[in-house]
């Protein structure tokens, strides 16, 4: 925080975050996507980004990147004001990173502010990015809305501007669910009952994977969602906040509690907490 | 720009930027100069950094890396206040990002404001880094001055503040001296005539390489000096405002002229402008 400034920086990498036959507008709209994701979860609007490219081959992938950087700027009003790019040896795994400034419009809640008693919100659905990465993984020629939920994540700015004022905390979901919950959870000094079946899943993923408790937990621990997850004071219901017919689905998924346990249960009882969560990267 | 505030965002990459073998605490350290060297370049002072880390290995490179980060940050008031950290592939050559934050004390110069008529001048010494880089590619075990400066590069702040309100372009020197101007004179739509013979050398420099013609072309286009460049109105000395005995080396280089021609000469009269000016990452 700079005065009522937000500043984030995210990268993606190729094999990590992004495969190297996706087509590389849709890469750099990503890139964008994610960091905005960012803003959206301190409800922040955006203000100007800068690019940071690596170059490693000769063909023309960077200039389908830079449109697809270009269009994604261009969708949520985000300038594109500077950046740096490097030459990398071929055959180097691309790493592409946006720092991307917002300016908060309430006071920026923190991840760590969520109190016994709140309720946690999800806004956005769970496991349609991972979904649609599993079937590409299967071929490489899929289509259809879970591969472009993959590949073109939507931010939830108008969500996040809408929840900050309500929030004692928020984060975005990137990492998978559960993970994030955790994080949450540590930093807030508290723990979590969350009810699996109160997920929200798309028509898409519920096509394609089925709404079982093993499809749940595959979705709320994949990863690569770009949801946020909002912990609010009981009584506070923010579906009268984003109630137009083109607001994102949301949903109270569970609660927050004294202690540090971590819970889970759905219809059937509890379900163990999932030994992988999420996508860790690792720390030291 | 954003009000006053002044965004950079620099890279590096193993095996362009430093060695495999660097201490990667001088690593973490050159990533912080680099970066400052840009906010010098503008006359800003340092208010707020994020960190864009891969972690490629299982060792404790990382560990290394960011002490360095700390010591820089700490040394030049720069608080690291965010960042990312991904996960690539072991072996994967390392890409480290930073973004800084400052605040300009004045009207930032940009490159594109030079004036024929304005003089060129040069603050730091040229040629230290290139000629420590090869010692080390001699002698992996290299020490002494020139190294250090290849690995912990000192960033111009203090004189970046005080050229800043003087000058009608400023920039850092950090792709080549002869590349930089030519960067500048084009943003600015005029031409150059530089003095080889008032390019400024260090003692260290002049004891391994001379001050032959070749061994200032060499100084001149090596790159990574973060040196300033500055065009000032004739008559505008500053040598009068950076007057402190621990001010860096100054000196009036050439002569910003009407029209495009870059011109280089020494005391024994007209120099070819070299085919290879600086360092150029490709651009598209």
């Amino acid at each position: 925080m700079l005065g009522d400034l937000v500043l984030t920086h995210d990268s993606i990498a190729e094999g990590v975050h992004f495969l190297p036959d996706d087509p590389p507008a849709s890469v750099g709209w990503k890139l964008v996507a994610v960091n905005l994701s960012d803003l959206a979860a301190k409800g922040a609007e955006p203000v100007a980004a800068l690019l940071a490219l690596t170059m490693t081959g000769a063909d023309d992938w960077e200039e389908s990147f830079l449109t697809g950087v270009a269009a994604a700027c261009e969708s949520y009003g985000l300038p594109l004001v500077g950046g740096d790019t490097i030459s990398l040896p071929p055959a180097t795994p691309r790493v592409l990173g946006l720092t991307a400034i917002g300016r908060a419009v309430a006071p920026v809640p923190s991840r760590a502010g969520a109190r016994a008693g709140d309720r946690l919100w999800l806004v956005g659905t769970l496991g349609d990015s991972a979904a649609g990465l599993a079937l590409l993984q299967m071929d490489a020629a899929a289509v259809g809305a879970l591969v472009d939920v993959y590949r073109r994540p939507v931010p939830l700015l108008a969500a996040g501007r809408a929840l900050a004022p309500l929030a004692n905390a928020m984060m975005d979901v990137s990492d998978g669910l559960l993970l994030d919950v955790s994080r949450m959870c540590r930093a807030s000094g508290c723990g979590a009952e969350i009810d699996l079946h109160a997920l929200p899943l798309s028509r898409a993923f519920i096509a394609e994977r089925g709404q079982t408790r093993s499809a749940r937990l595959f979705a709320a621990t994949a990863g690569d969602d770009y949801a946020l997850l909002a912990a609010l004071p009981a009584g506070v219901d923010p579906t009268a906040t984003l109630s137009s017919p083109k607001a994102p689905t949301m949903a109270c998924i569970g609660t927050v509690t004294a202690g540090a346990r971590l819970a889970l249960a759905d219809a059937d009882g509890a379900v163990p907490w999932p030994e992988r969560a999420g996508y860790e990267h690792r720390s030291f």
